[in-house]
C-alpha cells in the first residue's frame, strides 16, 4: 500500500508527550462510532470521537437507511407480522454466508428487540406501514420492507417476515439516522475533533503491546491522542481505495462505489500492521443499476440470454450474481405489460434501451447468438402458464409469460436516477466492501493468534461483520450500531 | 488463527544463543525452496533448507510436472512452433488476471528462455512432441500441451503456440521435477534439516526491524536459527488450513486438496505477524473431477442444464466457472459417438453416471427441469450443424450436433482414477489457493507500506505470484522455480 504517511506504529517510548488525552478515543463518526461514543459515555468515560471530513455522518448518512430488525418488532406487529428470533437468525445465517459469523449472527438476532429499542428511544423514526415489493429503497415513506425473506431458497429455510426496517425519509433514510444520532452525540458531552485523520497506531511495548493511542493529522499538523482506556477503530470499508480493492477484492475493480469518499481502508490496514487479523477481505455489496420492480415483473439474463436467479430476491444478491458470475454483463427483459404495471415513481427515471416487437429483432438489436432469448423465453413462457417457474422458483405472485412488445435494459448503462443501488460513474455497480478486521462480538479486534489486541476494538464496515460472503441491506447501519454500541461498552471498561 | 504455537515473531534481544547459524536460511523444500537454495549456494552462502516433512519435494512433487515456457523453447520449435515472448506475456496477463503481476508477468515472459534452459541444464527431461487435445496431464510422455492458448478468447489476445511443458514421466512429471532438483541440491552442499517446522520468525528491533532468524520444531525440541543474510519462506499456500480458507478463500471451503497435507499457511502468517502485506488471498486453483475429453467433445452444463463456457479452455478454466459460478453443480453431457472417440487412456476410468435414449429422460433421471436440456442442445445442435458455436466460440474443429443415445457424468460425484484435477474425497474438485506474500520479482518481502522487510524474501505458492484470480497449469512450478531463483540470489546478495 503506498501511502503519503507510513501505516508502521509507533512505539509510545517515543512519544514525548500528548496533544489530546481521553479515556476512549474513537476514529470515525458514521452510525458505528455515534453508537460507540453515545455507550462510552454512558458508562461514565470520557471520548473523543475523530472525523476525517468536515462533519460527521460518513458513509452511513449516504446509505438508504435500512436496518436489519426483527424478532417481532412494535413496526412488524402493526404490520401483521410475527416474527421470532429464531428465525431471523436462520435467514441470516442463509443470506449472508456462507460461513456467516455464527456468534455474531446469533447475538445480533436474540437482542433484535433490544437493538430496535434503543433506535426508537434515541428517536429514530419507523413507520409501520409496509411496502410489498422488492426494491432497493420504497418510493413511498413506509418503513417495512421484505429483504427476500419470502423468496426461495430462503422462504424454505425459515418462516418468512419483513424484517428490512427503513428509517422514515423522504428518500434515502441514512442522513435522518445520522441526524437523530449526532443530536444525542451532541447532547451527550462527546467532544468531536472534525477533519482530522488517523495515521498511526500508537503501541507500548513495555506494557504488553497494548495500544494507547493514535498519531493523526489535523491540516497540515500531526496531533498525538492518548486513549486510557482504549482506541475504537469505526472508519468503514476500503470501497474507496483502488490498490487494496485490487490486492484484496479483484472483481470490484473499476466500479462505482457507495461511500463518503473517505472508505480507504486505512484504519483496517494501521491495525493490520500491529498483526490484527482479516476476514473475508474479497466479499462486496453489489447494487446494479436496475431497477427491482422491472426485473421481478420480468427476468434478468445475460448477455447469452440466460437467466441466473428469481428474480424476487433481495436485488443486491441479484447484483453479486451478475457482477461475481457474469461480470455485469446483464439485461433486464420485460414486456410491455410489465412495465406499465410498474408505478412510475418505482421506475427511477429508467427507460428501456431497446424496444422490439419479437425476441428476434430484440436479440438482434442486443447483440445475442439468434436463438437465445427466444429459447429462454420460450422455456419461461411454458411454464409460466402455469405460474410456475421449475428453474429458478420465482414466486408464482410474479410469473406470467411474456407477451409482444419486448423491451431490454442494458445494467452495464446505468440508471439515470441514483439509488441504493444507483451508481455515479461505476458503469452499471456501486459497490462497497464488506471484510475488515477480525473482532470479537464484543469489538475486541483480533491478532493472528486469535487473541484480544490489549486496547484496540472496532466495529462497522472497517469490520468482518455478521457477514462472510452473502450480503443483506440493513446489515451493515444494523450490526454498526449494535456492535458498535458494545465496542463502547468494552472500550469503557478498559 | 487458533495455533498450538503463537505465530508472534520474537525479539532477538531475547535469543541468548542460537543452535544454528547460516548465511541464508530457507523455509520448505518445494521446487521454490530447492531452486532458491541452487542459487544462493551458487552465490557463495551457506544455506540451510528447513523443510517440515521427514523429506524434500513437498506439494511440489506430488504435481503433474507442468511448467508454463515459451518464447521459442527448444521443444517448441521441434513440434512446428514458433513463439514470442509478447504473445506469451499477453497470454498470461489475459488467463491470470484480472489484474495479474504486470511486472512478475512480463519478467517471467521475457526471461522464459533462459529459465528452460536452466531447467534443461539440471537434467530435467521434456520429450518434444505434442499433446494435441485438451487435459489435465497428458496420458502419454508428451512434453508439449496446450493450456488454452488455442482457445476462446485467448486466441484473439494472443498469437497461439503450446507452452504447457510438461516434465517426462509416466504419469505425473512433479516427482521427477523435484528428483532432479533434489539430487543437484544433494551435490551443492546446502545443509538440509527434515522433520523441522517454523514457528516464529526472529526480529531485530535493534536494526531497523531485520529478520534475523526463525524459531523452528523439531520433533519435540525448540530450535533456533541465525540467518546472517536473510530468510526465504517457500512454504506454500494455506489449502490445508480450513480455517484460513473459511476467513480468505470461502468458496475452497469442505474441497479436496492438492497438496503434501502440509500447506497450511504458516509461513505466510508468520511473516503477516510482523507486518507483511498479502494479496489475492481469495484466489484458487479448482481441479474438477471431469475429464478434458469428454468435456470438449460433449458440453459442459450447471445444474439447469444451461452451458456457461467453452469447453476446449484449460480445464482449471472451466474448474474456476463451475465453483465460483455454479457451486460445482456441473454435469458433463455427451453422446455415445463422443465417449467411443476419447482413447481409452483418456478417460481416466470415468463412466457416465446416467445414459438415456432422450434428453426428455436424461434431464428427468438428472433431476433437471423439464425440458432443459432438450431446450439446450436443440439450440446448441441447430448451430452445431454447421460447425458454429456463436455462444461460447467452442473450436468447429470440436462442434458437430449430439446425437442419441445420450450420457451424463456428474462432476461432484468424483472421478474413479486421481488425476491432477482428481479428487481424494473433496466431492468433484481438489483445490489449492494462489494468493499469498506481496513480493517483488527479486523476492523481496513488502510490508504494508509497501517497502521491503530487510533480511525477508519469498516464493512459490506462500506468495502470490504471476496471478490474480485465474490460474492456468504450469505457473506455479514455473513461477516457483523462477522467482524462487531469484529470491535465492537477491538473498545470497544480503
Amino acid at each position: 500500500m503506498s501511502t503519503r504517511f507510513s501505516v508502521t506504529p509507533v512505539d509510545a517510548a517515543e512519544i514525548g508527550g500528548y496533544d489530546h488525552e481521553t479515556d476512549v478515543l474513537i476514529v470515525g463518526y458514521g452510525c458505528a462510532g455515534a453508537s460507540a461514543a453515545l455507550e462510552a459515555v454512558e458508562a461514565g468515560s470520557d471520548v473523543v470521537l475523530l472525523e476525517r471530513q468536515s462533519g460527521g455522518g460518513g458513509s452511513s448518512a449516504l446509505s438508504g437507511g435500512e436496518m436489519y430488525l426483527g424478532g417481532g418488532t412494535a413496526v412488524q406487529e402493526a404490520c401483521g407480522f410475527t416474527d421470532t428470533a429464531v428465525d431471523m437468525e436462520k435467514f441470516l445465517l442463509a443470506a449472508l454466508g456462507p460461513d456467516a459469523d455464527v456468534d455474531k449472527v446469533g447475538l445480533y438476532s436474540r437482542e433484535s428487540l433490544g437493538h430496535y429499542q434503543w433506535l426508537v428511544d434515541r428517536g429514530v423514526p419507523f413507520k409501520p406501514s409496509l411496502w410489498d415489493s422488492p426494491t432497493w429503497v420504497p418510493p413511498t415513506d413506509d418503513g417495512l420492507m421484505w429483504m427476500g425473506e419470502n423468496a426461495y431458497p430462503f422462504c424454505r429455510i425459515a418462516e418468512p417476515a419483513p424484517r428490512g426496517h427503513r428509517v422514515t425519509s423522504d428518500g434515502f433514510g441514512g442522513k435522518v439516522l445520522m441526524a437523530v444520532l449526532s443530536e444525542a452525540v451532541e447532547a451527550s458531552g462527546v467532544t468531536v475533533h472534525t477533519d482530522t485523520t488517523a495515521l498511526r497506531l500508537i503501541i507500548d511495548r513495555s506494557d504488553g503491546n497494548r495500544i494507547v493511542g493514535l498519531v493523526a493529522r489535523h491540516f497540515n499538523d500531526i496531533v498525538t491522542y492518548r486513549a486510557r482506556r482504549g482506541v475504537i477503530i469505526t472508519t468503514g470499508g476500503f470501497a474507496d481505495n483502488a490498490e487494496l480493492v485490487a490486492e484484496h477484492a479483484p472483481q470490484l475493480v473499476g466500479l462505482g462505489v457507495n461511500s463518503d469518499g473517505g472508505d480507504d481502508g486505512r484504519g483496517i490496514v494501521i491495525a493490520q500492521a500491529i498483526g490484527a487479523a482479516v476476514r473475508h477481505m474479497s466479499a462486496g455489496q453489489v447494487g446494479i443499476s436496475a431497477v427491482p420492480g422491472m426485473m421481478v415483473r420480468g427476468m434478468v439474463v445475460d448477455n447469452l440470454g440466460q437467466r441466473f436467479i428469481n428474480e424476487d430476491v433481495y436485488p443486491g444478491l441479484i447484483g453479486q450474481a451478475a457482477l461475481f458470475k457474469h461480470g455485469l454483463h446483464v439485461w433486464v427483459i420485460l414486456d410491455e405489460q410489465a412495465y406499465e404495471e410498474i408505478p412510475v415513481d418505482e421506475r427511477w427515471g429508467v427507460r428501456p434501451h431497446f424496444v422490439a416487437e419479437t425476441l428476434a429483432e430484440l436479440e438482434h438489436e442486443i447483440g445475442m447468438p439468434a436463438g437465445a432469448l427466444q429459447s429462454t423465453v420460450g422455456e419461461y413462457n411454458r411454464h409460466a402458464e402455469r405460474g410456475e417457474d421449475p428453474y429458478f422458483h420465482k414466486a408464482s405472485r410474479w410469473v406470467r409469460p411474456l407477451r409482444s412488445p419486448f423491451a431490454a435494459v442494458d445494467v452495464r448503462r446505468g440508471m439515470s436516477a441514483p439509488s441504493d443501488g444507483g451508481t455515479e460513474g461505476g458503469g452499471g455497480a456501486a459497490v462497497f466492501t464488506i471484510g475488515g478486521l477480525h473482532t470479537t462480538v464484543d469489538g475486541n479486534v483480533l491478532n493472528l493468534d486469535g487473541n484480544a489486541i490489549p486496547g484496540l476494538f472496532a466495529a462497522g464496515r472497517a469490520t468482518s461483520g455478521l457477514h462472510s460472503w452473502g450480503y443483506i441491506s440493513g446489515t451493515s447501519l444494523g450490526d454498526g450500531t449494535f456492535f458498535g454500541r458494545r465496542a463502547g461498552v468494552a472500550a469503557a471498561a478498559g
